[in-house]
């Protein structure tokens, strides 16, 4: 079966999440939005579903629709290998995925901490007060918290030995954070070095690395979840 | 066997939205952290667990311990019948079930954009600039949203004919922005028939009704998701 994923055309966002995961399971799919007749697909699928998803990403597993990221990773988990069988083991790494996903609107309004409709620039003086409060108290408290998880499990991934889909989140929000913040990561993550090596052998492995190293993986810019402002980024 | 729920004694918090699953199913169980040795034994489970949860609301039952909210109640909606059987149906309540803790989110940061640490009062001005926004914008795309579920459901609940765990969260998100926004509400409810049906549905319930009653409801107040501060509150 081929999946049919559908995302924003131009930001690695929330989508990107779930195209770590398809990459890593090497599993067929096509991102639908990046072509001109997709955007409008993606468009018809929010208006006319019977079941709508509130907003991309939101994936076609044939019959079904599937929407809100974590959703998602719940059902190509368990379909894709990339979640453990055990139903105790499941809800956990579903827990850190819904954990990862808090951490994520967090560094999301650190630059949009007033409206996602108006622009940086109508909410920078709010932006540079709450990206102080997220880099002193947030970022440090949600990265500790996967440390110790990576430290209790025994590493090198969030579970142990086996890598699922939160390991891949986990990855990403590193990659993103420094793209958003080089200064600031730079000291706060020599502090969580389990942390980093997840990072390393998530970015290393075959199939990431050529995901990586392919043009569907899209560049950070200044319209996605991570945003570098250099004004926002205190060391 | 016995549940026990840990969170916050002194709010109604995201710890409601367990407390109204485990009383529509007439569960038995122990809300931890309301006698004082009960607050210790929370901050011990957090410290101790080698798989800790972020934050509370986290449920104890038997050797598992989970948390995070959607992630309960996809464990609880399961086990006590307050979801669908076929896997289908029980990944769209979950998915409402994220859209609604989005929506949550949202709700939060109207009186606290800037961040949780800070007081209400150092972070006015922010405040109403989001509340604003989120009144005129945010507020009636997620409502517009579940009015439209509710409309192609059939209703009167989520899913049709048959309660889930997500219509008692829908309850109490309305319960809460009655609450913190009454005047903004009035007009925007009225805009919603189908919304306000559920919620008056679901308030009749006789294990619900029974349970609003009852000393275990706490009260809103000026501490929790749901805060009434009249000037965010425009009609």
């Amino acid at each position: 079966m081929r999946y049919k994923l559908y995302y924003w055309p131009e930001i690695q966002g929330r989508g990107e999440f779930v195209r770590l995961a398809l990459a890593e399971a090497d599993a067929d799919y096509i991102d639908v939005a990046r072509s001109k007749s997709g955007m409008r697909a993606m468009e018809r699928m929010m208006a006319s579903s019977r079941r709508p998803p509130f907003a991309p990403p939101f994936l076609q597993a044939g019959r079904l629709l599937i929407g809100q990221t974590a959703n998602i990773l719940l059902y190509l988990g368990e379909r894709e290998g990339l979640a453990p069988r055990e139903a105790a083991a499941r809800l956990w790494v579903h827990q850190l995925q819904l954990t990862l996903a808090d951490f994520i609107v967090e560094i999301h309004d650190t630059h949009h901490p007033i409206a996602a409709s108006l622009y940086f620039e109508d909410q920078r003086a709010e932006a540079k007060r709450r990206s102080k409060s997220f880099l002193a108290e947030r970022a440090p408290k949600f990265l500790g918290y996967f440390e110790r998880v990576l430290r209790n499990s025994g590493g090198p991934f969030l579970l142990g030995r086996r890598l699922t889909y939160a390991d891949l989140s986990l990855f990403q929000v590193i990659e993103g954070l420094r793209y958003a913040f080089p200064r600031a990561m730079r000291g706060a993550l020599r502090r969580h070095p389990r942390c980093v090596a997840l990072h390393e052998r998530v970015a290393a492995r075959p199939r990431i690395a050529a995901y990586l190293a392919s043009p569907a993986r899209l560049a950070f810019n200044e319209m996605g979840i991570f945003r570098h402002y250099r004004e926002l980024d205190r060391g």
